[in-house]
């Protein structure tokens, strides 16, 4: 890999049909946001169609992109002005970037960034400001975000409390930063967010947010070299990625995760227990409290935002998955589970739990408690194990919370749609509305090469059902590595499920990109209706293996039932005809009163009224 | 097209991995339904897992395959049994072909077969036998199928009331005649079962049986020959389609019908109205009850085993579409919506539908009542329109019973998530239980290339709320006709739609396929894991990109975690260290009485319990 290659090596240009722009929070011009505008047919006279973006700079022809440079550092003021003091960076050892020789050794992003870290007693974190009552620069940026940089509410934008079913949320017509902050106050969102990381931009999870979604990237042991990580993050968020985890293992893992980091325009999340693991040359036995707190210490100076901790996974609890089918499935509650076992005492997760906060909390790294114990299949959903490290995981999040640290909850994994619900409502449970971060869940085992099919019916109905932050799975799940092409169809997948569930949840502004795309269906606005799609690529190639020519993509029928069976032309012409008449309305009307008694069979209209 | 070319016209040898066998219905060694078993490894020392299987004999390397001659006549006998007149076949004109030139002529399939219609009052379709307390070889061959070839309740089996929850469905723990008929009776199930389509292997369809999924095939006018047809089915069977409709326009329709008809060993439906349209050279205007009763005539003597009638879209519904951001996107239901108002009449499919009835029950062709009107876009959902015409074919679904027909009824099309059970309600309630058939539904518009998934989220909900039957949607729903991949990404992602449904509604043997698969996964059984798979082709090929090494099918570790990380080997040892203690529930405890007093910090302690 020769990463130092520039901009060549990442994917740049608009998304097809869209243009980046930026506007303004309001009574901020110093807080630009960025958002993706479509531009529609002439025909069609309405305004450009906005929609939420995460691709950053690679999206923005006019930005410069420089890996070396590392992107913008959009917060790099707002974190100056909290007074963090900044503090002399941790010395990279051999075992960070795992023993590489130096002949092999891929060298760090030269990005120069300050290393801060909180004294003290010294607010931090986005959950300490807001219990302060202060509304930071990050809150601001995502409620105008959330708003699609709306100022106000439109007139005439569909009620979303007359249509949608929220189970208990509580989605605003308008999100303004007070209620963010009076949110993450509460524990109900979080913005990941580490001081850090200033190249950021800043995103919300939580129940009574857009629903987003997670890619997940990283080497392997086995296979495929640290070469394509920096473009895997650059693709993933192109297409729609809300944060990225890199999962990434072995070698030169500290050095790459650099790279990420100050290229990543989104939150980036680790399992530091990875890199602990490979600190002690892989044997869990080895693993311990010195070794995990230092790893935590290195990744929370480069920037990672939220970090995966299996405090969860208690010595109690590692029995109880004795007549699992598929055992323990998390690697990291695996490993835990070893060394709970090996050493015959509990987790030192568990028992240093308040230490990890108290590190997590200088940088504002996020938790995300993992779910070590997640069932690894249909028949060990929402069995005692899982529900057992469930409730510690809510006991950990008073601890975090009391710490001043922000927190989210992951969750399954593999469960079957009858039980799906109880996931959530006892999540929102135990860990007092924490945002709920999950797997899937993947609703059946039998399709292997379709699990993003499978865990999409899952995700849909956990997202509707509350869940804030949804992980995705691609085509590879079980199987192998994902590739590009797999990476691109988990994420577009997820981003369907995230949309499914704003909708059903009646986000209020979720329904305006779906009514956009079947007006131009309708209308037989053919390149319209691709750009509006999450892949215009893929809408636009499907299209023209049937019907190539570009005359075309003006036709007023498709290829399905062709220019003598289109249903939607007929209906135009039905509407041309109808229009000579009184109005459709007033027809009905008549033909209600008076249309069965005119035409119905004496026969028929016996029978059907019974 | 050389239909004519035989064996090697169409897709045939057993699905990798398992092998094609018969087992005989209880009492009744003539009748032998079809299944498949999948042979494990050695070391699982498991027997083999039995499988529904749809594929017909082209999976079973002993059937001799003929299409000439056309696939074995399996009801033969028992039709023959039922003194149903040989009757003469209606003559074959130009329009029914598309009045194509001679030269260009496809044709019939030369299988030879008796032409048969019931007299006045003399029994023939499944329900009136079954409200006559007659159990029909059909009946005995389904329950045999849904219950996979087990003679009786197995011991051990999963308790189905215990796990799932199936909204007031009544899913029996072994299927018998006498339940079938049952249900066939009270018009809550259907075996579409034209008495002219000898080929076909019985399937049922009703909400207290598995979930059936249906693949649409047919050329188109623009594109495609009819060329790939009869492959197409084969195809669309061999991934699980338990019912293929044809819905073909154009040239040779008629011929080509027969070649599909006669190699059928699935349900065929149709769409009359489609060739009544072609007969009067595609202008709605002229069609009228002579043609369209002309049509269902020819395709009731040619077999096809259901029809979709659009008979609920009236001239009073017509208006209530004309707000809507779609209008009408059935092409049945546009076709009608054109000729209402063109005529200011009342439909004649509406006018005539008494003697639709008579014509059906003569071959007992079940009705398929479409739904003309069903919303094409998320903001069109559970309309006035949608609504209205639902409680015209309940009304209509009581005239059928009352004729001796049996009915399933057609549905949705695009609903947001949280107004898909309003939908299945409303049907249950409207059309007395009989059974549903519907299209997704997509529960967003905003991913065109990518329907198969919008829709397979809402189909596995529907599914599970008590839809009998899920049409598939492919990648190419909206932009163009599906080829061979699309048709097979359709089918394996609506049988992960079904299943998914199964499982949550407590089906009692749906649970046996995802164990063993999840058991296999937990072995590392890796050649077990992709051929219990829905599609094993794509799991090996998936596996491969990455691990191609056959040493790797055997290696207890997988390209995701490798050799060090994988969580499942971990836990494999974990097991075996813990063989040598007391055994693991007894572990769990005394962890859970001592452990906390042993290991816990005090600090954590006193934090961790509020």
């Amino acid at each position: 890999m020769n990463v130092q290659a520039k901009p060549a090596a990442v994917t740049t240009g608009p998304i097809a049909g869209s243009r980046k722009i930026y506007t303004a929070a309001p009574g901020r011009p110093d807080i630009a946001v960025p958002f993706r505008e479509i531009d529609l047919h002439p025909s069609a006279n309405e305004p450009p169609l906005r929609l939420y973006d995460t691709s950053g700079p690679y999206t923005d022809p006019a930005a410069p992109i420089d890996l070396d440079a590392g992107a913008a550092a959009v917060r790099a003021a707002w974190i100056a002005g909290r007074g963090l003091a900044a503090v002399p960076p941790r010395v990279v050892r051999p075992e960070d970037n795992g023993f590489v020789p130096a002949d092999k050794l891929v060298a760090p992003c030269p990005a120069a960034r300050t290393v801060r870290a909180a004294g003290p007693g010294q607010p931090v974190t986005q959950l300490e400001f807001a219990r302060a009552g202060i509304v930071t620069e990050e809150m601001i940026y995502v409620a105008h975000r959330e708003n699609l940089g709306r100022a106000e509410m439109p007139a005439g934008a569909p009620d979303r409390r007359a249509d949608g079913e929220d189970f208990g949320a509580a989605i605003p017509e308008f999100v303004t930063a007070e209620f963010v902050r009076q949110e993450i106050a509460a524990g109900r969102a979080i913005i990941p967010a580490n001081i850090n990381h200033p190249e950021l931009e800043p995103t919300i999870i939580g129940r009574n947010f857009l629903v987003k979604i997670n890619a997940n990237i990283g080497n392997s042991a086995v296979t495929s070299s640290a070469a394509e990580e920096v473009e895997k993050m650059v693709w993933a968020i192109r297409w729609g990625a809300d944060t990225v985890m890199d999962l990434s293992t072995g070698r030169n893992i500290h050095n790459i995760r650099s790279w990420i980091l100050r290229n990543a325009p989104v939150p980036i999340g680790t399992v530091p227990i990875y890199q602990a693991l490979e600190k002690v040359g892989g044997d869990p036995d080895k693993l311990d409290w010195a070794v995990f707190r230092d790893t935590l210490i290195e990744q929370a100076e480069q920037g990672v935002d939220y970090f995966t901790i299996h405090a969860g996974v208690r010595l109690a609890h590692v029995p109880l998955t004795a007549r699992r089918v598929t055992g323990i499935v998390s690697r990291g509650g695996s490993i835990m589970a070893r060394w709970c076992l090996a050493h015959h005492r509990e987790s030192f997760l568990y028992e240093r739990f308040d230490e990890i906060c108290d590190i997590m909390r200088k940088y504002d790294v996020s938790f995300s408690l993992g779910d070590g114990l997640r069932p690894g299949c249909i028949a060990d959903a929402n069995d005692a194990a899982q529900f057992a490290e469930l409730e510690t995981l809510g006991e950990l999040t008073k601890i975090a919370w009391d710490k001043g640290c922000q927190v989210m909850i992951e969750g399954p994994g593999h469960v079957p749609m009858h039980k799906i619900k109880v996931n959530m409502d006892k999540q929102l449970r135990e860990c007092g509305e924490a945002p709920f971060y999950t797997l899937g869940p993947l609703t059946t085992d039998i399709a292997p090469g379709y699990d993003h099919i499978t865990s999409a019916i899952g995700a849909a109905m956990i997202g509707w059902f509350g869940t804030a932050m949804l992980c995705y799975v691609t085509p590879k799940e079980h199987l192998g590595l994902p590739n590009r092409d797999d990476v691109k169809t988990g994420v577009i997948t997820y981003r369907i499920a995230a949309h499914a569930a704003d909708l059903a949840k009646g986000h209020p502004a979720a329904r305006l990109r779906d009514d956009a795309i079947s007006r131009a269906r309708f209308e037989f606005r053919w390149e319209d209706q691709f750009n509006l799609g999450l892949d215009p690529d893929t809408a636009r190639q499907f299209h023209d293996e049937t019907l190539p020519k570009e005359a075309h993509k003006v036709a007023h029928f498709c290829s399905m039932c062709g220019p003598k069976f289109c249903s939607m032309k007929i209906t135009q012409d039905i509407r041309a005809d109808a229009a000579r008449m009184a109005g459709m309305e007033q027809m009905s009307e008549t033909f209600r009163e008076h249309g069965s008694a005119l035409y119905v069979p004496e026969a028929a209209t016996a029978t059907a009224e019974p």
